[in-house]
């Protein structure tokens, strides 16, 4: 797929003809079904990728009708069609509609125009999450790490970490968890009362429940078990059946559990207890510097040129200021 | 057990005499290892009943050492002694201590000088919990109850509610159970939307996490696996046994979940999802008004004779005004 | 009036030519008197039904000018007129407006298209109400009662309970009412605590003071009154008034006076005082669980088809789960 | 009455002998009704004085006990008796027990030891009160504010402006409102968008409900009203009736209860509606300003010779700085 | 310049014509440097005065091009041009722009039609505040003034207090210092624990920090060391550099110095430090005053006629009665 | 000095006899001045330990007067005299005060019976401090670092680094601050957005303020300077003369100041900016991970034998598990 597919910005540029015929890879964004007038149904539909978004409505007798319908929100489909204006805005008519696989998704060049991407390789990422679970040296615990990742499969390779806060976009979930791993690593021998095992599994497990809780990875949404249960609730769950499964002994399964269920630092911020053992309190600690520095290495990679700070950050409640330090002048 | 069983209030009088013998029915409240400077160890002891508490020190060599070592806090025991004056505080110097069995404490007139009691007979509110529990028309539901009381027992009929909030005494949980069934049973049919099996299911088994978040049933006091995992998330685990065991279908069962994660009614106040559907929204508004009924209930209960208003109550953030209105004189 | 009635969606349907004439009937949402740039005023009007809102601008030197000028914000009228687009976006171009008046608003055909309507008939709530009015057995507080529905006439049966939150429609606040005074009467037997004519009393003129606090009955918004004295203060100047005529003995004047002052809670939500007597912390209490319980029955109301879940609901800080229970499949 | 009347401190002092007799004049500061284990019923009083507090006990038998019973907390009582000490701590055994009028307490010279008092002269204070109510120009406004203080009468003179926060001491009340109303005189032309006689009349009557909200003039307690209403409310309803009663027009009417009701600044903080009117918004700043400049001076009017700071002041969240500016010296 | 420049809503009018050549003034708001899909720079322009905003697109071919690139955001720009309609929206098409000097800025007839600004006459404003600084009595505290206004220059007299609160306009921060000043000057006699010369001092100073943390002084923008270092600690050196040079005595420097880090009240709206010495106390009090006060006084200003009540203003919490008081009728 | 030092605790003792003469060495924690009845001047003073306090009375006329007086709150001094019982509790009557040297204080045996010490050895942990700052690869940076050591001198070595929540022990800011470097050591390498010389200087002075804030480095309390300009300025000024001396260049300058000015993460806690660029943001995320530790490690340290677990603990508003994971038992 050339680099040349059209993005939803060059669809609506300013200086464009209407009428122009295209075609081009986009992500279905919303789909609402209305009825118009003469009470025919048709299809409100909002594409997407990371330049914008571009409208479409698609009438019942129109052969797109039923392959837009079928592909449904969140999926990354091929489209053909004409821009159109209508009432002042650039939207597009279209001619074809087809969904891609969920294989096709695992070519980077696919998708890096609809979503933002980690700069890391999600290959290297695994790979490294792989060796920091073989790295655990109980071997219950490690079990109990690989029957969690066992269950809940593929998806944690691919889901994000959050809807909008930090690491929210494809991947994002196995870098973060990734990201807290290393730092672990290296601050676990700083701080010996956290037992080291039981730190490094509660971390990279500590959000597997989110990979139920968000529905699709490249538009991440709370799914009905997200809402009713919560990722930590969920976590919790998955981590209780695996470590009974690999036959953990009870105190080290209460203490995983307990770090899963503190993870999020503040009742209000979801935690189902407050963090009291030495390794849940440096997870949860952890959890919230990589967090941070997320939303830094994001903003940084996504800085305009020339601007001097970012809008203001949610998570920072400050905007970033985007300038690396200057070498220093030998001479000043 | 004769009525006229001295009170730690009788024992602190400041009319008695130092030195006085008596014999009597006490809590052990609290129990401290110290040493004395000498080297020796010895116990600090603190012995309650609703009336207040009074102390004893307790040395190695004194044959009652062992006997109150082994009751632990939290016990009730019958002690011999007599009263003391050291360093201007009314105390006692025991000679004998033996622990009563849980069994002696089914007798309301043994436990009642010592800690708070519901007003209700415990006997009918459980046989109420029982009528409330059988009325439950689904099946599987039904069982998934009756398997959550099988697996905490008899704890269930005795735990407090709370540690201090509201409803916290002895049998508190039952009682403040009870009460919201009853509460339920009347609104159901004016909230159609809420199932009422689910409902009334999820009232009965809302807190039985409590059953295990505290150890004690007179000294209600978080344990282990309270401060660890949260009565909230406990009875969200007996929930989901119990209803795999009673082959309860997944729908009902994530419906049951969801209104045990969801009772708290606010992430701050413990829940680990907000209430999401209508029998989470009614059970949460339930246990709300029964809590704040029955902190009315018990200031009523408690008020001193010819007090107006009550002292400011922790959860309404206000004094009750304690006297009932008057009856209509019908002159004026 | 026929169903026919084109509303505002159709009038601005992605298929419909522009110029086509249409007689209707709309509420008048906004107007905005501005000045054109040759010195000539016109009225920025901004028409509204259930199905969203139109636009149109009459100069005055039109024929309508001064009717709609006379109408006024909230008033509802029927026009006729053309569609128009301007700046591609569709409007109506005016030829007649007549306002309705109050009475014929009692048509709920007249209404239903154009403001959301509770459920159940108005005139069985307005029935339903003056039985639990009748139902007040003390005299002087049935007098009491009935004196304030005289003071404040038949607003109290049109107007919302709130501007957004919950019951936010026209005879919101007489459905709310009468939800809450369905749940006193089968509580109140439950916490005997409570005197139920004080408690039914003040449930019945809880809210009264909404009545001047909202200018409207269509469209629901703080009037002067309203803003400088808010309906806590106003409904208990109300009620004071007429427990005075009634000759209510002071103690259940107090007591009366003291639900109204407590009712929204908390101080940060509006209440002049902490709720400090039985009745008053039962009447909060449902007050609470009916306007939360009203959230969901609306929410379950306007559920698009075909949708799992709600938008998140404001008052309940989630989203509702819209599907209800499956029966039970006795095979499984 | 010479100042030589012995202080609580000095009846507690370290070096005295117990068993000595006095005569002096106390508060009675709290009386708590028990049994002796005998049965008979004593009373447990605790007396006070600015140096401190000193305990009682007082048996049925005794000549003291029915006095002492009927003058009841907050009376000041003529004591007579002598020290004593038991249980390590010195109290007083009474022999004579007499109560002081209102009218006694008019005299500085019997409640400077009791309670706190203002710098200025209360006489003085109250001229200055009268003066700015007399310099109202608006007839009927005028007259409001001198119906609402016949109607509170002399109580305003002596009553405490709050139970623990700022000028919360006898004759507090009208120190706090005459400072406000200086401020206010010279502030007014600075901000004419505030009607003068409004916002003057809205100061001098704002806290009048506190007259009613509190019981005593020397130990500050929120009485039945107070908890009931608050003295917001206490105070709007004041107003109200004097201002029909002098005819004030119904704006002004409007204007100035809207002052009352708003003036705690936030809801939170007891306020029945935000403040939305220039006078209302003035007068609820200078309501706080006076308030924490009145906290400064009670700061530095009672700070300990020799200390830099003042322990932590609640309303300020820091401890205050005592010492004054040094002169400038010309040779630095 | 007459009157009769056009404003952005003469050239938006709903009844001008497309294609109408014009020439006014108007404030640069916002420049987007873009790229077109043929691969061609243009810039994305907003426009704006006091009565709106209007858009323009400049490809990089045209004569305008570079100019506008030069004046940047928040210059202001004579410029030439027809309007355009493009996509149903009015904008301009330019065929010259040229930048106004800073100089030609004081001349209020060019401002006024861009930016909101005081009332009063800045000149007049400036000359109030050099004399409140000359009042003050002590000389080294009369020299810290006038040096922290020589360091900081012209932009005193220009800069807005706020980006959007109160006095959030050119001129702004002049105007609000002079009204605390005035105010400080009525209220310190009544207040005499305050030093009146450091009190004095104190507002003087104590929001110059913002002449760096703002940057223009058309459109206040928080610029880089705002950002790092905010306008409170700005302010904190600036006076302690001055201080130092005008050879205040280290107490002055230390109280003058605690003024301006603890003026904005609450540690979460900026304050370094909470109010500790009775200036700082006096001083934050009137800064708050003030600020709410201004903010009373804009709301009326800018009162649409016939408009009862504001839009609810943010700093208030509530809408502002606009209407004034209606003077006293005799025959009522 | 012999480990057989008597504690406060030993001559506390429950079977200890009164009068028995001791020797020991106490920390001054109190003295107040206070006037006897017959008017003479007494030191009411309490004297504490590691085990707890005691008090002593000393009248003017007494040899030790003077010598305590001088001495002042936070000495140690070497005490020799007899216990003693007043009303109920154990004192002591002195015969002999003497001060010791701070540089007596270097002694660790001197001060670990009275005040808690970090269990690394000081004289280590301040050797990694200047290993950290010499490592510091920009010149003047390092030079910074070096500059603002010198300006405070020893008193870093020793000053607890907080009142009350975290390391709040004599050398505590040392230990922070050298744990903080070890964990930032590590971390660095991990997130290079952040600059690694900035990011250590930043740490290794961003509490440099504290040891200005606290007075006494046995009994930390705020003296004038941290309370009138809080320990975040006093920092900030330290840092920006340390750099001007040191040339740093302009940029990392404000970037090392806004460090300071930002570590404490939030406004209310006492930020006065909040953190904008990676350095400041890293910093403050490792600042907040190693304090929440320093609570877990102290907890530990401090574990009474055979206690579950802790109090609940400020800062991780929990009880913290004190048992270690039990090691693997290979069988189960």
């Amino acid at each position: 797929m050339p680099d040349s597919l059209p993005t939803t910005r060059d669809l609506r540029a300013a200086d464009a003809p209407a009428g122009r015929p295209f075609a081009t890879v986009l992500l279905v964004r919303k789909l609402t079904p209305k009825t118009a007038s003469n009470g025919n149904p048709f299809l409100s539909a909002e594409f997407g990728d990371r330049a914008g978004t571009i409208s479409s409505t698609v009438f019942n007798d129109h052969p797109v009708f039923e392959a837009l319908r079928a592909a449904g929100e969140g999926a990354v489909v091929r489209v053909e069609g004409k821009t159109d204006a209508y009432q002042g805005r650039v939207g597009i008519k279209l001619s074809r509609v087809s969904v891609l696989a969920e294989a096709d998704l695992a070519d980077p060049a696919v998708v890096a125009n609809l979503v933002e991407l980690p700069p890391e390789d999600p290959a290297l990422l695994w790979k490294d999450f792989q060796d920091f679970a073989e790295g655990i040296g109980h071997p219950e615990l490690r079990a109990t790490v690989r029957l969690v990742l066992e269950e809940i499969g593929e998806v944690f390779r691919t889901a994000p970490a959050a809807t909008f806060m930090h690491h929210a976009y494809r991947h994002g979930l196995l870098e973060h968890t990734v990201h807290m791993a290393r730092a672990a690593k290296v601050l676990l021998p700083l701080y010996p009362e956290a037992d080291p095992d039981l730190a490094m599994a509660g971390i990279l497990l500590h959000d597997t429940g989110k990979t139920i809780e968000y529905e699709g990875t490249l538009v991440a949404k709370r799914g009905r078990r997200g809402i009713l249960q919560g990722h930590v609730v969920l976590g919790y769950q998955l981590v209780r059946k695996a470590a009974l499964k690999a036959r953990l002994d009870p105190e080290r399964t209460e203490r995983l559990e307990h770090i899963i269920l503190s993870h999020q630092g503040q009742l209000e911020w979801g935690a189902a207890a407050m963090a009291a053992t030495p390794e849940a309190v440096l997870v949860s600690m952890i959890d919230n510097l990589d967090a941070k520095m997320g939303m830094v290495q994001r903003a940084l990679r996504n800085a305009p040129a020339g601007e001097e700070f970012s809008e203001k950050l949610l998570g920072l409640d400050a905007p970033l200021l985007l300038t690396p330090v200057q070498p220093r002048l030998p001479g000043i």
